[in-house]
């Protein structure tokens, strides 16, 4: 099976989707990411889906629960590079990504992730 | 065909090569990362192989190919995440990857290239 590598800079996990996942390798790629948030302490995920061309609900819903997942275990996702066809696709699917965190690209997403870091470093 | 999509953070390109690379998409990523790095005026290019088990002949010259050419263009690019495997089998096609610079993982080649900026800025 395809597994699609996680990457670690500093805090932060970055994902980047090349390719349309089968539901196996979507499921891995939750699965993994929980794993790497824990081991690693990450506080920030970032995933790139700039290279897909189609979104389907199956690859929706798993980005929303790798994000509500991510929240339980205290790390932000931010889904970045969403092409509007995508976007368009996503709302005719009803699937709205309540809850998931998007930037228009990677440097955008990152700046994301560093102001939700900072927001916190008052509580810790 | 498929194309790897080239991600921009600050003045770094990183791109993650996840499969198995046919000789066009070895190409392309060639060409794409060449105009990118005059489009964005990027100073660092980090490539992560980490998903690689097997880096053949080709692939191999491609890795140093773009790094020549990002030489040229004033890019430093940094292979990073290679598998021990693949290292040996490097050696073993008599492909030492001359003037392609390593690292270990993405946080390390990062450092890298940062203490490279930071040499050139006595230059510039």
């Amino acid at each position: 099976m395809y597994r699609i590598p996680i990457l670690r800079m500093g805090r932060t996990l970055l994902v980047t989707i090349q390719i349309d996942m089968e539901d196996q390798t979507a499921m891995a790629l939750q699965n993994d990411l929980a794993e790497q948030i824990v081991k690693t302490g990450a506080r920030g995920v970032l995933i790139d889906i700039s290279a897909l061309e189609i979104v389907d609900s199956f690859v929706g819903r798993m980005l929303a629960g790798i994000s509500s997942i991510g929240k339980i275990l205290d790390a932000t996702t931010v889904v970045v590079g969403m092409q509007p066809a995508v976007a368009i696709t996503l709302v005719e699917l009803g699937l709205s990504l309540d809850g998931v965190k998007t930037a228009l690209n990677v440097s955008k997403g990152m700046a994301l992730l560093e102001a939700a870091a900072q927001g916190d470093s008052f509580v810790t």
